[in-house]
C-alpha cells in the first residue's frame, strides 16, 4: 500500500533516472509510470518502477527502474493456456543490476535478500549485468533481481505480459500497487 | 554489394550515432552492427543499420539506425506456419523517421520515395515519430520508413525476426547484404 505521496515521488525519481540514461518518454508514459510496492509498503527495499512500452496478445517490451538496492521479489511466470509462460530478457541500461536465477548458487553473491525476505529467496545463482549486457530468463523458471549501490535502468523484451498470474515465492505478495486514500 | 570499407564505415557512423543516444553495446554487438543495403548498392540511400539484441522463437529486439533521409524500402512480413506474420512496434529514440503504411494517402507527405524507386513505394499514409513516439504495425501489412534530415534511432519490439520472409514490393531487392572481395 502506497500513499499518493509516496507513488507521486517514486514517479518523479524514476523519471529523473530515465532522463538521465537519455530515455525520452511522452508526457502519459511519465503521468503513468508505474509504481510497484507488491503489497509490502517497502517501496525503497522492495519495489519497481515500470513503464509499459507496449503489450499486445504476443510481444511486451519496457523500461524498469531500480532504485539502490531496491529488489524485485522471486517469481515465475507459469504457463497459461497453450502458451508456456512469459519469456523475457532484461538488457541492463544504466547502473548494474544482479538477477538470480535457478542454477549453481553463487559463493559470494553481490546481493542479500532484503531483511525480512525469509524463505521467499531460494534461487541464488547470480548474473551480474552492466550497461550493455543482457540475460534471456526460460518460461517458468524462478528469479529474483537487485540493484546495485547505484540503481540500474533495465529494458525488458518479452512475451505477453500478465503480471496478475505472477506466482511469487512470498505468497504474501499482491501484485497489484494500492494506493492509500488520503495522505 | 558493399565494399569492405563502405560495411566498416557505415558500422563505425552507427556506432557513433548510438552512443550519441546514450545506447551502449558490449563490443561484440559493435562489431557486428548488421548493415542492410538490400542488394542495391546505394546504401546513403536506400538501407539500414541494425543492431539485434535478441531473437528466440517468440520475440525479438533491436536497435535501427537510420542515416538523414535513408530509406527502408517498402515490406510486408507474411505469415509463415502457423503464426500470422511479424508483428513489429517501432520506437523513435533519436532524430525523427517517418513510417508510411496502409491507409489514406498523406496530403503533404514529409518524404519522397528514393530516386528510381519507381512504383515500389504503394502505401502512403504517413506516421511521423519523435523520440518517446511509437507505432506498432500488423502482421503482413505494407511499411515502409526513411529518416528526417537528422537520421534516426529507432528501437523495434516483435515477434521472431526472419528477415529471409520479408517480402518487398520491389523485386529486385534480396534482404542478405553481399560483402564485395577487395576494397
Amino acid at each position: 500500500m502506497l500513499t499518493h505521496d509516496e507513488l507521486g515521488a517514486a514517479r518523479d525519481r524514476a523519471a529523473s533516472v530515465l532522463a538521465e540514461t537519455g530515455i525520452v518518454l511522452t508526457p502519459l508514459e511519465l503521468a503513468n509510470i508505474e509504481v510497484a510496492d507488491f503489497g509490502l509498503s517497502r517501496l525503497d527495499e522492495i519495489g519497481l518502477q515500470i513503464v509499459v512500452y507496449v503489450n499486445t496478445e504476443r510481444v511486451c517490451a519496457k523500461e524498469l527502474v531500480l532504485f539502490p538496492r531496491q529488489t524485485c521479489p522471486e517469481h515465475r511466470h507459469p504457463p497459461i493456456g497453450a502458451s508456456p509462460g512469459k519469456e523475457e530478457t532484461f538488457r541492463c541500461r544504466s547502473g548494474v543490476v544482479y538477477l538470480y536465477v535457478e542454477g549453481e548458487p553463487a559463493a559470494t553473491p553481490a546481493c542479500r535478500p532484503p531483511a525480512s525476505g525469509g524463505d521467499a529467496f531460494t534461487v541464488r545463482h547470480e548474473v551480474e549485468l552492466r550497461p550493455g549486457e543482457q540475460h534471456t530468463i526460460a518460461p517458468n523458471t524462478l528469479h529474483w533481481f537487485q540493484a546495485g549501490d547505484e540503481g540500474a535502468v533495465v529494458s525488458e523484451f518479452s512475451t505477453t505480459s500478465t503480471d496478475e498470474a505472477d506466482v511469487f515465492t512470498d505468497t504474501r505478495i499482491g501484485r497489484a500497487t494500492v494506493i492509500r486514500e488520503g495522505r
